[in-house]
């Protein structure tokens, strides 16, 4: 189940960042949008890896490099329509940061990992593809917006180690926290909320 | 001889990114210059093994900093007359794209890598360097240019792949993926082949 | 001891960062400049530790984790005072890059570098948090300055393997470079030392 939810996400991210791609003209050819797609759906969990010293899952499994490319080939057969989707795309981009947190998470404190770090590794599974994404096609990275959008997932993971500490349940944990991941997301977006603004003097 | 090979595409590479940094007046001084051909030519090999999980080759080999050092020093004494033999840079890097996409493909295949994943190593390999250099010196990645470059190496990493496959021995597969390589690069170039470009509507 | 100063240098190199981002209106949010803080601190050690392939120690060790957090804090809570020792944090970061460089290479040499490779890494660790930070804000890297930095950092490490070669003794030797670099880097700025300029013809 969560094997394919995974898959499912990396082929979301894949999407997202072949539209980014498409978007400016310097990337426009086939290979660009493929390439901006592949670095965004892997590279988080890659740099999770990494740091952990795992070999990354797209490395050994193909289903990932065929979910990518299954996303690359929507984008490109049904981009227009796609645009009108753009809330949907939104909401599975919410929900895809949510999961992939938890799962980072999980898979830190597998490792071995002092929590704090987990944390830290859980939020960059989740934002990090879209921070490369971002640099690549030349804009200011979506985590420096000043949305609540990294903060969001840094919360969640904080949930996480939190209830695990009091000893809830692995499920339950892991629903509450990706919920409180697209909650805090959600209302930020619908409220305007924003973090605390460094004054200059 | 494969080892020498090796060793003298790391100094090719180590004077393309010397080149290019020359070229750009913030980079103008010795560690400038130095620093950028270092990460030319190391920089997509180290990319490969961090994420097969295999220390780098140059990290225990001396010899490998002795070719980028030779590199830069060639560079600095006679660019002037290394800025007339372009086209045989250009040769080189050609001959050296196709030479590293292969050796590439095969350690990452000997690592237990899936093939798929093995041809995007490959092509990792061959161009990474060439990528960090592009954006240290603040150009649109040449992968990015509509060329057909990365795209060769791909073409010659399949072919590998589906070779090998077929049974086909090692030697001859590798002869043969690599001259695949050099001659999409130099006919895409002289004949102006460019990738498909995706309209906007 | 060692102990206590590597928290110490984690904690100042977080102040740096944390200054610097808060200089670009981009980065003024909270998330911001912690984000930028700990890529700042820990980027150097982790780059080092993935390319030696052991685990990078804030990982597994929540301390580094408040070093951060207290540097992200005293920046906040003290910008403008902070900025009346602007010369105090610029010799934190003198004795820092110098400190750096020789446990970034006696570590290297404890994973059985070679010696050149070793020479590189104490630099990389020493240096490459500082050229994220850079690159973060937007800045042309410190490194590539023309000021004498990265090569004050070279120059220590080619001592320390020197005279390790000569069979000097590890604490003599490890204070002797330290005090290289940082002699090398103050007296250049006092006298304007600068790289030889690489002329265009």
């Amino acid at each position: 189940m969560i094997y394919w939810l995974d898959l499912f996400g990396t082929c979301v991210f894949a999407m997202s960042g072949a539209l980014a791609a498409w978007d400016k003209k310097m990337y426009h050819d086939i290979f660009g949008v493929s390439f901006t797609a592949f670095v965004t759906s892997i590279g988080g969990g890659t740099m999770r890896d990494l740091i952990l010293g795992v070999r990354p899952v797209w490395v050994g499994d193909g289903n990932y490099i065929i979910a990518i490319g299954t996303g690359v080939l929507i984008t490109i057969l049904f981009r227009a329509r796609l645009l009108r989707f753009r809330r949907s795309i939104f909401f599975f981009d919410t929900v895809g940061i949510g999961f992939y947190t938890v799962i980072g998470l999980q898979k830190a404190l597998l490792y071995g990992v002092h929590p704090w770090a987990a944390v830290i590794l859980g939020m960059i599974s989740a934002i990090f593809g879209g921070v490369i994404r971002d640099m690549m096609v030349n804009e200011i990275p979506l985590i420096f917006s000043r949305q609540i959008y990294a903060t969001a997932c840094l919360a969640g993971a904080a949930l996480y180690i939190g209830l695990r500490h009091l000893g809830v349940d692995g499920d339950w944990n892991m629903i509450a926290s990706i919920l409180l991941v697209i909650g805090i997301r959600l209302t930020a977006l619908k409220k305007g909320w924003s973090l605390p603004y460094l004054q200059k003097h």
